[in-house]
């Protein structure tokens, strides 16, 4: 099942902050409303981000009134400065907004084959992370033996991409390879995306999922229940993966107690131009660590830290799991030149 | 000011459950208050589980009417067995419970004046909590220094004890020498003491605290943003520190980061005879992790692990400050001789 798609002008998805307990089709018609959704959590995963912004911008192309190409191609450049401000850290959505305004840019047709040239691309988009997907998850399913324990944080799965899912895509497909495999999922504070997402789509796929707080990674860690990791990326750059936060300390622990931790993720997610100390890590509102449900949980004025993500050094991260095959640390400096 | 006290036949405390939202004093008669108070965390926090194990007794003796010794005895057996069943993991209520049934057992005099004995016993055991605080704050503040941010998880506050804190007497005692400290508090999920007890302490105090999800430890290690750690302890034993589920994730991302890591516990928290593999860790019901505040935040049906307490081995700990003074990591043994 797709998780966006376009659909006569209008992009169709879920609004992922009202899961699991209602599935709330989303009608989306402009660039504010994508750019809402995207800002609001109700569009979320980063390779899902990378086609929510080719969608964006295909709604910009559809939408125009604009007969000149030039006119146009001011259209789409605003439209991706408005994309591009919403949250800084997924490099995906960047990737995609600049795959088309390049793409766009070197066209030489006039407005409304660009139009239509626009659409395509961001429809390219999509199907590509779909195909991605199912070969990350091919290749990492060989890492993957049968009575598994594996654990995941946040949510990389069908949710967090167009389909099939990153890390979740390597675990379905262990799962449909007929391996016996568990997950023990984090719940993901503040925003509860393992709670929310990850454990929703396994138990909806019949995968056997145990939930966890972030806290309790140490204690299965330690008491030896778990013997794989696997998860997704925001973005990877030179020497670190950036990563929904909680990430780093699920990596010390698994290095610390000899797991393999393993980071799956599609080509759109690397930015390698780039180190860790260059990347803006997006930090949200208090009352996401303040408040749960609108309710308070700390005393009304409490200081409050919430970057989203955090940043795992490539010393900790036992393999990379590409659509193009499976990188080990000591293949990383060949993989780089690769990409 | 005292958290728990003993008033005329009643035990007078503050329900923790409540807090900070609401100061709701429980006003506890029987023991099998008592008993449902500790099992549903009213009150909590394992020096604090001590004085109330204890305070327990000394209802059971006031208000017992009992006029033969070896009744009392036996009605304080019953009432000692209530209390032990209610949480398994924290060692200070057994410790308590198992001091005055043997000291009433020892005693020569009738009924009436062991009835006055337990309850004397029981003050006793409140007194000597309240000033062991102060003597690990006084140790402990050795440890500060001008500047430092330390970081501390749940709460080992004035509320988990009888007055003061371990930890946050540790952190009492810097800030009162005027030592500029800051503190970082991670929330602790499931339960939320850090959130809930921790920063409105210190808050109230004036110490300025800073409030993250416990998984953001990796990223403020990361960042560089915290220099100390202090800790309490739910129970010391041979080889390792046991305490609230997230405290073995700190440890070891403190230890990769060449950051301290300090556990402050009173001597009724040492199990020596024990080593960590004897050791009950209290598994809670499901519903602490799927829900908030009532409310479901996983798909109904979600399987979940939910252990209260995890397990720190001693090569992960720094030091221990205790009433008697701070014994670093390579004195561990000496230690162990003289409790």
């Amino acid at each position: 099942m797709r998780t966006i798609e376009w659909r006569d002008g209008t992009v169709i998805t879920v609004d992922q902050t009202k899961l699991p307990h209602e599935t709330v089709t989303l009608k989306i018609k402009t660039i504010d409303e994508m750019a809402e959704a995207i800002k609001n959590l109700r569009v979320r995963g980063a390779p899902l981000l990378g086609a929510a912004a080719a969608f964006g911008l295909a709604l910009t192309a559809c939408h125009s009134k604009a007969n000149r190409k030039e006119k146009l191609l001011t259209e789409l450049g605003n439209s991706a400065k408005i994309l591009k401000s919403t949250r800084p850290t997924a490099v995906n959505l960047f990737w995609a907004a600049d795959r088309i305004l390049a793409k766009a840019q070197d066209y030489s047709g006039n407005a409304e084959e660009l139009k239509m040239l626009v659409i395509r691309e961001a429809q390219r988009i999509a199907d590509e992370d779909a195909e991605a997907n199912r070969s990350i998850g091919k290749n990492g399913a060989e890492l993957i033996n049968d009575g598994d324990v594996i654990l995941t944080h946040c949510n990389a799965g069908e949710l967090a991409t167009v389909e099939y899912g990153t890390a979740l895509g390597v675990i379905r497909a262990a799962w449909k390879q007929g391996k016996k495999i568990k997950v023990i999922a984090t719940e993901t504070r503040p925003l509860l995306q393992g709670a929310r997402l990850t454990a929703y789509e396994l138990k909806r796929d019949g995968i056997p999922v145990t939930l966890i707080t972030d806290s309790m990674v140490g204690y299965v860690m330690y008491k030896r229940l778990v013997n794989k990791v696997v998860v997704g990326a925001d973005r990877i750059v030179q020497d670190a993966v950036v990563n929904k936060i909680g990430t780093f300390a699920v990596a010390v622990l698994a290095n610390e107690h000899g797991v393999p931790f393993y980071v799956a993720a599609p080509k759109s997610t690397f930015d390698l131009k780039r180190k860790a100390g260059d990347v803006t890590i997006e930090e949200r509102k208090p009352t996401e660590v303040t408040h749960f449900a609108n309710k308070p949980t700390a005393a009304q004025g409490t200081d409050v830290l919430n970057p989203a993500f955090d940043i795992t050094p490539l010393k900790y991260i036992s393999a990379i799991i590409h659509e193009s095959g499976i990188y080990y640390k000591q293949d990383f400096c060949k993989f780089a030149n690769q990409i």
